[in-house]
C-alpha cells in the first residue's frame, strides 16, 4: 500500500478488482479460512497459493483491544467481509492467547492471536479499529503510522474542544494536533468528510441513538432546542466486559436504575451535535437508564415542536431524509421501535408519536449499542474511508428472538 | 359483625383484643395452620377449639379473582397477618381447584379451595379485596351486601368522573351511585378519607409511583404543571396472568419497548390527582415502556420548577412531607432509587435530582408494582379501614438479590 | 423446473452457474431487493431485467406456517443465500398481512404477503420448509404438488414406526406411504440419503443435540447402550410463539423446572435413532427442563463406558468422526461448551469429561435449538437437496454477548 | 450470659420469656427500630427505656461478612426476628459505611455501621453468623471467645476428614481442633446433634439439596448407591458478591454451561454424607450447571432403586420421612418442583418420578440457595442451639412471580 495521499483511489480500483473477482474466488477463501483443518486435498497447496495472492487483495485490518465487547463484535462483524482480513489483534492482558481462549464464541475464526500492542507490528496492516478503553488510546493512537487509516471507538477524539475533553474526563488531552484532524463518524450526517478522513472519531452509543433523529429536526427547525428532554435505556454491554460488582448479574436482572443523572459523559458529545445543528448552544436533559439486556439501547426523547411544526411534519421530513440510507429507518406511522428488533444489525428504528401535550411530540429511537451504536457504525465508517460500498458485510437481519 | 355504621369502632375494639393476646396465642395459630398435618397429639381438640375461638376473633377476608398476580399476592401478604384470615377466594375459570395447583408457591397455605364468584356465600366475610379484570367489577361489587368494607384493585371506580371512565373504558360506568361514595385510596395522601371509607377505589401501579411525588410538590407549588414529562418502566406482571403473545418471555426478555404512547388508561387517573392537587387541569407527557422483569416500576419524572425554587427546596419538602411516614421514602442526597432494592416490599424510594436544563429537576421513585402498585397498598387501606395499625403485616425487608 | 426426477443434476447445473455468476452479480442482487426503494439511477430499468433474469435462476422457496419461531429463522437466513428466494409464505391466521407487521425485525425484507395455506399457489415454488404444527402437516404436505423438494420440521414423518407416532401422538398416522419416503435428516448422520430425498423430516432440538455425539459412539462400540442418562436444558423459544401462561415472561424468568419427564414425544425419536446405530433396542432416561433463555439448548449425557474404553477414545473417536464437519465441533480437552457461544449460529459444540464414578463418562454438547436444532438444518438438508454446497448461508458468526 | 455449658437451658427460658412477653411489646419494638425516626410523642423517653429492657432480653447477634449475599440475607431474615437483634457486623473493605450503602435495600433497617472483623468487639454478642470466604474463616472462627455460638456458612468446618480438606482446598485445614467439635448443620437429619452445639458447619447449596432427598432413601436401602447421578442447576447468586468477569450480566444471561465437572468443591461433602448414611464410600456424579436466575437451585437425581423397590415405596418413604417437617415438602404426585415456587423461603420441594429405563427413578428437589441453601438453614440452626422454636423467623411465603 503506497502512500497515505494516494490510497483513496486505489481503495476503489481495488474494491472494483475484488468485487469482480469475487465470484469465483471468494466463498472458496471464505470457506479455507474458517475451515482449514479440511483443506487436505490434493489441491491444496494450489489452493493456498491462490488464497495468498487473494489475502494480499484485501486490506489488512488490526484491530486494537480485542479481548472487550466491541473488539470481538468487530471481529464478528469482519468475520464474512469479502474485502478485510484481520492480520493484527492486541490485548495487553491477555497477550498471547488465541481470540478463542477468550472469545470462545468465536473458536472457529482462523485469526491470528492476541498480542500487547508494544509488540504489535504495524507493517501488515492498511487501517485498525481502536476498541481501547478512553483515557489510553490518545497516546496509542499518536504512535501509529501515519499512513494508517483509523477508527477509534473510544470517546477520546469526539470532543472538538479539547478543554472540554479535559473537562469531562479529567486530564488534559494527549493529542491535541491529531484532535484537529478528527472526523467525527455519525456516518448518515457526515458521510462526505468521513470518505476523505484518515481518523475518524466513532460515535458513542447513546449520542448515535439521539443524533440521528433530532439533526435532521434541528438543522430544519421543526423542533426547539431548549427543553429537550431525553430519556435513555441501555443494555449492559456498553459497560464493557471490565468485572466490576456493579454489572454482576445478580445486581442488574430483574430490575433499572438511573445512572449518571444528568452527568454522564456521553452529554457533551450530544450537545456538541447538537449545536452544530442548531448553529447554538443546545444544553438538553439526558438521563441513561441500565436495565437487565445485553444489547440494545432505546432513546425516548421529549421536544417542543416549532411553532407552526405538526408531528406529521416531523415524521415526514426524517422519512424523506432518511428515505435512500439503508440503516435508518422510519417504521410506519404508530409501529412502536423495540430494542428487540434490531438487535445484532446496524439498523436504528426510528419513529414519532404526537404528545398529550400540545405542541409537544415524543421521539422514539432504538439500535443494538454494539453495532450501530459501536462496532457496526465503525465498520460502516471504515467501509467509506476504504471506497467500498457502505453496507458491506452489515447487511444482515435481527436475531429474534 | 353487627351494622355497617358500628364497624370501625368494633374494629378498634377488635384490634386491640387481638394485640394484646397475640404474644400468647398467635404463633401458635400460625403453626397449626399452616401445618395442620402435624396436630396429631392428644392436645389436637382443645387446641382446635382456641383456634376457632381466635378465628372468629379474625377479621374474614375474601379474595374475589385469586388466581391472578395480584390476588396471589394478597394472598402472600396476608399468610403472616395476625388480624386477618382468608375465608373466601373466588376464580371462576379455576373454581373447585386449591390455591396450591394454580400457585403451587401457595402450596403451604390452608385455605379454603377457589369457588365461582356467583357460589360465593359472602356471609361469613368482613372485607373483601376486589382483583378483578377491569369492567367487571362495578357489576360484581355492586352486588355485594352493604356491610362488607371493600378494596377493589380494578380500575372501575378510580376515576371520579363517570363520563371520563365512558371515555378511555368505551363503556358506560355501571355503578354511578357507589363511583360517589368511593374513595380514591393513595394512602399517605388521602389517609382521614380512606379511614372512614367502605369502597376504596386502590390506585394503579404507575399512578402510585407518579403521585407519591408529585402531589405534595403541587400543592406546595414548588413545581410547575405545565410541561410534566413522565417516563415510567414497568416489570411485566402489571399485565397480567393473562396468556398474551406479546407476554411470552422470548417476547420480552433482552429488549424493551414504550406502549400505548399517550394513549394508556392510567392517564387519566394521574391526571384526575394532580389536578385536584392543583386546583386546576393538568395535562401530562406519560411513556410508559414495558422491560424485562417481573416486579418493579420506576418512573423517571422531568418537570419545571416554580419561580424562585430549587432542587434543595423539592427535596427538602417532599423530605418533610414523608418524614412520618414508614414506607414512602426520600433516599440521601445522590442516592439512586433502583427497582430491585424495594422488590417484594411496600417501599416507595425518591430522590430529586438537579438538571443540565436550568430551572428544570428530574424525579425519580421506584415502587414494586404488586406491592406498592397493588396489593400491599391495598392492604395498607384495609388496615386502615379496619383499624388496626397500618404497617401491620407490610413492614418486610426486600429481596435482593 | 422440469421433472422431479431430473431435478438434481439440473440442481447440480444451476448451482454451478450460480457459483460462478455471483462475484458479479449477487452483491447487486441482494442490494436492490432489501433496498428497491433505492433504485432510482438511469440504470435501474437495465438492473432489473438483469434481476428478473437471476431471480428465475435462484430457486423458489415456499415458508408454510411462516409466523412462527421456526418460520422467521428460515426467512432470517435466507435473506442472505444467494441460491434461494422466498415467493411464498403462509400463516393461516396472519393472512393478507406483511411479514413485517407479524416480525417487525423483518421489516426490511422485501417479501410476499403471508397467505392461507389454502389459497397458496405452488405454481412458483420448487421447493418448502413446512414449519406448521406437530399433526396437521401430513394432511398438507400429502396435498403438494409431487415435484417439490420439502423439509419438514414438525414431527408428522420423523418417526419410521406409524404405530408409534400413534402412540406417541394420540391419533393415527395421516400419510403412511409418505411416511415411507421420508428420510431422518441428520444431517452429519445421514447425508446421503437425504441429498437423494425428496421429503426431508427435520429432526427436533433434543433429538439434534443428544444423537451428534451419542450415534458415532454408539456405532463405534465405545459406549454401554443401557443406562443413558439424558439431562436437557432448552431455551423458551422452543416452545413456539403460541400464547401459553406456563411460557409468559414473569411464569419463566429466574427460574428452571423439568417437564414432561420420562413423557416427553422427542424420546421415541431418541431412541428410535440410538437403536438403529446400535442395531437393538435402546432405551434412554431423558429429563428435559425449561429455563430462562430465548435460544440454545444442552444436553448433559452419562453414559457407562464400553469395557476397555476411555475417555480418551470417545473424545477421539468424536473428534476425528467430526474431523472435517463445518458444523460439529469437538472443543479442546477441559474447554467447556457454553449454549451462549453458539447463539444465532448452526454449531454444535461437544465436549467429553470423565466422570468420578470409574467407567463412566459425562458428555455434553450445546446448540441454538432454532438454527442447528431447527431451521438451520432444515436449510443445510435443502442445500444438499438442491446440489448447493452445505454451508451456504449458513456460516455465520455467533452473536454474543 | 454466664458460662458456655449452661447456656442451652438458659435460652429456653430465656426463650420462654420473650414469648410470653411478644404480644404486648414485640410489635412496638419493632415499630420503633425500624421508624425509630417518627418516635418524636411525649412518651419517648419511656417507650426507649422499654426497648432498652427489652433489647436485653434479645439475643445479641454478630454477622461476620455482611457485605456479602449470605450476610445479606441473614440480615434480612433477622429484621422481623422477634429472639434476636444484631449488634455487631463486619466487613473488612467497607468498614465504617452503614449497610445501607452496602446493600441499599436494608435502608430501613436500624442497625450498627460495618466494622472490621480485628476490630470487633464480642463483648456485647451471644452469637455469630459467619459469612466470610472460604479458608479465612477457621482463623477467624478460632479467635472467637468461647462461649459464643456459632454458625459458619463457609466450607472450612464442613469436612470431618481434615485430609479431605487439604486435598480439596489446597492448604492445610487451620483449626482441626475445632474440627472435631463442629457439627454438620443438615437440619432435618442431625437435629439432636445440633441443638446441642457450639460450633455449627451451616451445609453447603448443593449438598442441602442433595441429601435432604437420598440420605432418607439410602438409610431405608431403598436405593443403590453406586451410579448416583446427580445434575444441579443454580442461580447466580451462589458465586457471591466478588466482581468477576465471568459472573457479568453480559457473561451469563440467555445461556448456561457446566462447570467445575467432576471437581466442585462440593463433592466430597455431598460424598461424606452419603458415605455415613450408607455405611460405605460412595462415590458420585455431580455437574453443576450455572444458569440465568439470581436465586433457586435444582437437583435432578438419577438413581437405581435397590432391588425390590418402586418409585412408591421411595415416595412413601420420604413423604412420611418429612411429614412432621416445615420446610421440607414431598410434593403430591405427578407435580413438579420448581425453582421459582421457593424463591425467598426456606423450603425444599422434593418429588419423584419414574424412569423409562426400568428400576431407576429420577428425584427432583428445589430449594432457594441463599435460604434453605444458605442463610435460611443457618437461621433454622441458630434457632434450635438457642432453644428458640425451630421456624421462628423463617415461615414466610415464597415470592412469585
Amino acid at each position: 500500500m503506497a502512500s497515505l495521499s494516494s490510497l483513496n483511489s486505489i481503495c476503489i480500483d481495488r474494491s472494483c478488482c475484488v468485487k469482480y473477482r469475487d465470484g469465483v474466488k471468494n466463498s472458496m477463501v471464505k470457506k479455507l479460512y474458517v475451515r482449514s483443518s479440511l483443506a487436505k486435498s490434493a489441491t491444496q497447496n494450489s489452493q493456498f497459493e491462490e488464497i495468498k495472492a487473494q489475502k494480499s487483495e484485501k486490506f489488512r485490518i488490526g484491530v486494537l483491544g480485542a479481548s472487550g465487547y466491541t473488539g470481538s463484535e468487530i471481529i464478528r462483524l469482519l468475520a464474512g467481509h469479502p474485502n478485510y482480513q484481520i492480520t493484527l489483534m492486541t490485548a495487553d492482558r491477555k497477550a498471547g492467547q488465541s481470540i478463542g481462549s477468550v472469545f470462545p464464541h468465536l473458536v472457529k475464526q482462523e485469526l491470528p492471536d492476541l498480542v500487547a500492542v508494544k509488540d504489535a507490528d504495524f507493517a501488515n496492516v492498511d487501517a485498525v479499529f481502536c476498541c481501547l478503553p478512553h483515557g489510553t488510546t490518545q497516546e496509542i493512537v499518536k504512535g501509529l503510522p501515519s499512513n494508517l487509516k483509523i477508527v477509534d471507538l473510544s470517546a477520546d477524539f469526539r470532543l472538538h474542544d479539547v478543554g472540554e475533553y479535559e473537562e469531562w474526563y479529567g486530564q488534559p488531552h494527549g493529542a491535541q494536533e491529531l484532535q484537529k484532524e478528527a472526523v467525527y463518524g455519525l456516518t448518515e450526517i457526515s458521510r462526505p468528510e468521513i470518505q476523505s478522513a484518515r481518523l475518524v472519531a466513532n460515535p458513542g452509543c447513546y449520542p448515535t441513538s439521539i443524533q440521528l433523529p433530532l439533526i435532521p429536526l434541528i438543522k430544519a427547525n421543526l423542533i426547539e432546542v431548549k427543553n429537550i428532554i431525553i430519556d435513555s435505556k441501555s443494555g449492559v454491554s456498553g459497560a464493557g466486559r471490565g468485572a466490576k460488582e456493579a454489572n454482576l448479574y445478580t445486581e442488574i436482572a430483574e430490575g433499572i436504575h438511573s445512572y449518571g443523572v444528568t452527568r454522564h459523559r456521553h452529554v457533551p458529545e450530544i450537545e456538541q451535535g447538537l449545536s452544530k445543528a442548531a448553529n447554538s448552544k443546545v444544553t438538553v436533559s439526558f438521563t441513561p437508564h441500565l436495565m437487565p439486556m445485553s444489547r440494545g439501547m432505546q432513546s425516548t426523547i421529549y421536544v417542543e415542536m416549532a411553532s407552526g411544526a405538526s408531528t406529521e411534519d416531523l415524521y415526514q421530513h426524517l422519512r424523506q431524509f432518511y428515505e435512500n440510507e439503508e440503516f435508518v429507518v422510519l417504521l410506519n406511522k404508530n409501529e412502536v421501535p423495540h430494542t428487540r428488533h434490531v438487535r445484532g444489525s446496524n439498523y436504528c428504528l426510528i419513529n414519532i408519536f404526537p404528545d398529550r401535550i400540545p405542541r409537544r411530540a415524543i421521539i422514539i429511537s432504538v439500535i443494538d449499542n454494539l453495532v450501530k451504536g459501536a462496532s457496526g457504525q465503525a465498520l460502516q465508517n471504515l467501509n467509506l474511508m476504504m471506497g467500498i460500498p457502505e453496507t458491506t458485510g452489515l447487511v444482515s437481519v435481527p436475531l429474534f428472538p
